[in-house]
């Protein structure tokens, strides 16, 4: 059994990895870590894991963790990750990391969108998590860093046509929308109850930081520098990200064409399955799929891509990081 | 035309009393107090006036308010409310309070509940907001005690039996849902909607402060002490109670003698709709209608009331007794 | 006191049509009709109008109709709209029809999309009652197409521009998201709501109706040809559409001139409001209003607009036309 | 491996049934049946399981059900059902029914709330599937008939206090309020999304099938003959149901004690969690669990459960019957 601790375990990215580890037949919960003051009894912290899981969340013991896991999904967030991945890594664990803090190649980007790095030696060997694209990398990694959640969905959405070089690589346009869970656990006045309720609205404007890690992606599938317009938006519902991607095709592609483009890509790839219909949220709510179809409208070629942002978009995505990097097949804990 | 202020403008309260005075025929908004901190243009506190209210909020000037208004809207939290109500009344206004601050007669009961009372000089003359049960007091006050939401939906569903000594005056159950304005503006972590939504659940067992409101309305209208179980829930919608009361019948009483007993008691009331089957909380949404249906169910009588927490449960109301206060037809700006 | 029939008043744009008028202090429900298994008491068939509207539904009999009103909103589908209308106009009713049969100028486009045409006589006539591009027109008019809701949000936000000639006519992606009053009273597999709850999709790829209607309108403010790539969505709440449209500038402007452009654009229009956010549905959700706001995103023009779908999508429109043939001030009823 | 067919697979017990099994590692998904108008490819009916689930669903063959399958979920609607359960009896099948056919020992109480009943011969046999009250029953049971939904959770609340005689037996009142998935597949008027909506409202008021069915388990429990008042709500939310249960001690029981009570009651079900406080549905949403408070308020006993309607009110608990029938352990698929 691989033994697993979570490190920042109290928020929303934390539970769920809880949830699909209770389930894992060939890794367990070893120890869960928090700030002290949202520390205590799982099922204090999650009431829904009453009865189902008897661990203590607790303030992170470095000493204590070398000696009980062999790997941990850093669920904190970015900045304060990259002070803990370090202390991680050397205790001898392998690591899954959430936050962004080792997903850009370029610091340079990546400082312009967070903070200034202050791990680049660690950020050099980080595999980018995202098994359909980067298996090959993640396989041998210490270090994963677990790709945001549109991210994740945008690119496997356009990733077959931008390695077959069969769009323009500038002008490709994301419109995005996202469950609320994105937000993440704090409070807030957009994410009250009564102002997120009957909902829907445009946020990140030009600046989301999930901007350029989708051009990142895009550029590395495509071989050469890609721009992207990302716009995001979120609407009043708990799970899942639509998005709904415009691309201008170099040449006329048929449906057909486009149906075995896609069919083919991803033949081996248990968790991204291609539709002939447009996808729904709820189809992959719960879930670590993503759904997607693709098809010419009016000269453009418009995907529609489906993810639950804390599965596929999160916690689900870093224990198929995890089985990957264990040897496991890719698929426990996660059907 | 009145000139109403609104002090205490920037909350869900405010909102809706600015909503309705917007439509008011007979009275316009004069002046709009809050927090310094939560001052501002009306169409930047809350973007659904834009082009519709032109007006400041702004922090409180006692002189100011005085040349501007003749009745105060004080939406203020309880404790609060009450170092200012007696401003208000000293600079000639009339004022309707939203607080708990001048609802009880009993100021140990408010004191039980709530904290010290600092003016019971002014609770003395308040008049109980609740136009369809204390019209006669409400015509003649300075100072009205707008009731709460839980109160007002209960109350009038049971006022008839209770009035005609047909049900016995202990071991009435009421037991309510509430959508998710009734929290107010504050975000929390229990009304963030990743918790909220898809959510249902009880609180304040045994404590809701809203349970010594009930008896004291319900003991005015039976001429004896009556005590009730009040147990509120919150449900993952903006607006509307249902509360469901279960009453035992002194004798038997028929569905048609129900019927024409609350069909009778409040046929010259507006707002009060004596329904033939169960109401749903949609149907009184953005109303100030208080829907009701009562029936025989296994030897018990079982009352039936739907209203919008935010307007017959408060600002509607209060611009019911507004109405009263000054002579107006009652109705104004609320159809 | 203007006297208005509504034709079909049983579904949602009935109902919201009802409401409004309600409020109207310059007009008067005269006369409502529907199939005859949809007619009863206002009260029956809409439970929220108990102690509101003490009116009928009756089968339409026009001889009654001619005498009672002085204008007609007609709430029929597409197809049966047209078989009605002429009798209305003959009957010497104005008629506001909120169907597509009357909007399209270009009678092939129509037949492609819907049905064949039956009625292109008085289609010559009708006046486009979209008010902030087209008031002229209506103004004279006997017959006016009510806009479909899509097309009234969408081409309010790129109006200007177009008009302006500041954009690129064709490769403009209007991606939307509607509320699901949209779809009717009629129950659906899709709209059920175990379905559409905590979900969204896309729909109509390619073949929306509302497509062409976009481009006409924008071809009419353009002065040339304009073509528009329209996809639409469902999520999961009553009442909003949200669209977010992707246009390519000629040239550079900036944000202070965007914002210029637009302010100046709708500065005598009541509804339509000039944000510095992006606007959110609740904003305008029970409201004529129109919330916009337009910025540049890596090249390109980024639009937001939000209104009511059942507002400023259907039913407030109607009556803001309604207002302007019958030389009442626009605003009525609206605010 | 279990082989386990699901007859009548095409609603969402049906789909959670699959959901389940796809988890379950000693049974497996052998046949799936239903309406032939219903069949298809799994990935059709329901797109969540594309990826998943190869299975077809088939019209009925009863010859190559008996060589396939050791047990069957019958998840047809009441009525229908004991149509089809002698012959999967007859076909040597173990058989949990979804539907009411023989949940009731008294005929003529199923004869007055269903329909005549067409197969008593059975009915005799079958186990009532609450494994926590029953489960030595169906150990040996060849029939199981799973509860209602209601029935599980109103039960279980109460059943601690009921058989320890600690509460009067008439007068005890349930009140609860479902999710809408309750409802079921099917479309209507009610359940279409923008009537069902930030809505909540009463249904089935005196008359619901479900109040007999507590008080036969109630009575069971007891040793004597109980009267309950069940009143049950619906509201905007998928999943979950909230009972809120008072009752009337027949002497003062202290919150310790009752937490004893309870406990003690439920120290060896895995599935029955008692909280130290009230439990949301969220909380137990997608969980076979069902959790519990219970608390004195103003004389009374206030119990509340929350359970998933589909998954310990269906599915989950008939999958916890047939790991008991078989002799698996009882948490099997269901953690």
């Amino acid at each position: 059994m691989i033994r697993v601790a979570i490190i920042g375990a109290s928020g929303y990215t934390g539970a769920e990895s809880i949830k699909i580890l209770l389930q894992h037949s060939k890794a367990e919960l070893a120890y869960l870590t928090a700030l002290p003051e949202e520390c205590g009894a799982v099922e204090d912290v999650f009431p829904q894991f009453k009865g189902r899981c008897n661990l203590q969340i607790e303030p992170l013991d470095l000493d204590k963790l070398a000696g009980l896991a062999d790997v941990a999904l850093c669920c904190l967030p970015h900045k304060v990750s990259m002070t803990f991945v370090p202390k991680l890594l050397d205790a001898g664990l392998k690591v899954i990391d959430f936050s962004a803090d080792y997903r850009f190649k370029d610091v340079d980007i990546y400082e312009k969108y967070y903070v200034k790095h202050t791990d680049t030696e660690n950020l050099k060997h980080a595999a980018f998590g995202l098994p359909e694209l980067f298996r090959s990398q993640i396989k041998r990694a210490k270090l994963v860093a677990n790709p945001g959640c549109y991210p994740t969905g945008a690119s496997l959405a356009i990733a077959p046509l931008l390695k077959e070089g069969l769009i323009e690589t500038d002008g490709i346009i994301v419109n995005a929308v996202t469950g609320s869970s994105g937000a993440g656990k704090n409070p807030s006045e957009k994410f009250h109850f009564p102002n997120m309720n009957e909902n829907l609205f445009a946020y990140g404007i030009g600046t989301h930081r999930h901007m350029p890690e989708i051009e990142q992606i895009a550029s590395d599938v495509a071989g050469k520098k890609v721009t992207v317009l990302f716009q995001p938006h979120v609407g009043p519902f708990d799970r899942g990200i639509l998005s709904t991607i415009y691309c201008h095709p170099k040449k006329n592609l048929s449906n057909e064409q486009l149906s075995e483009l896609y069919n083919g890509f991803y033949k081996d790839e248990p968790f991204v399955q291609i539709r002939k219909d447009a996808p729904a949220v709820k189809d992959v709510a719960g879930t670590n799929y993503c759904h997607i179809f693709v098809t010419n409208v009016k000269g453009k070629i418009v995907c529609f891509s489906a993810i639950d942002n804390l599965v596929k978009g999160a916690s689900g995505q870093a224990i198929q990081n995890m089985n990957i990097i264990f040897g496991l097949e890719e698929v426990i804990g996660l059907r």
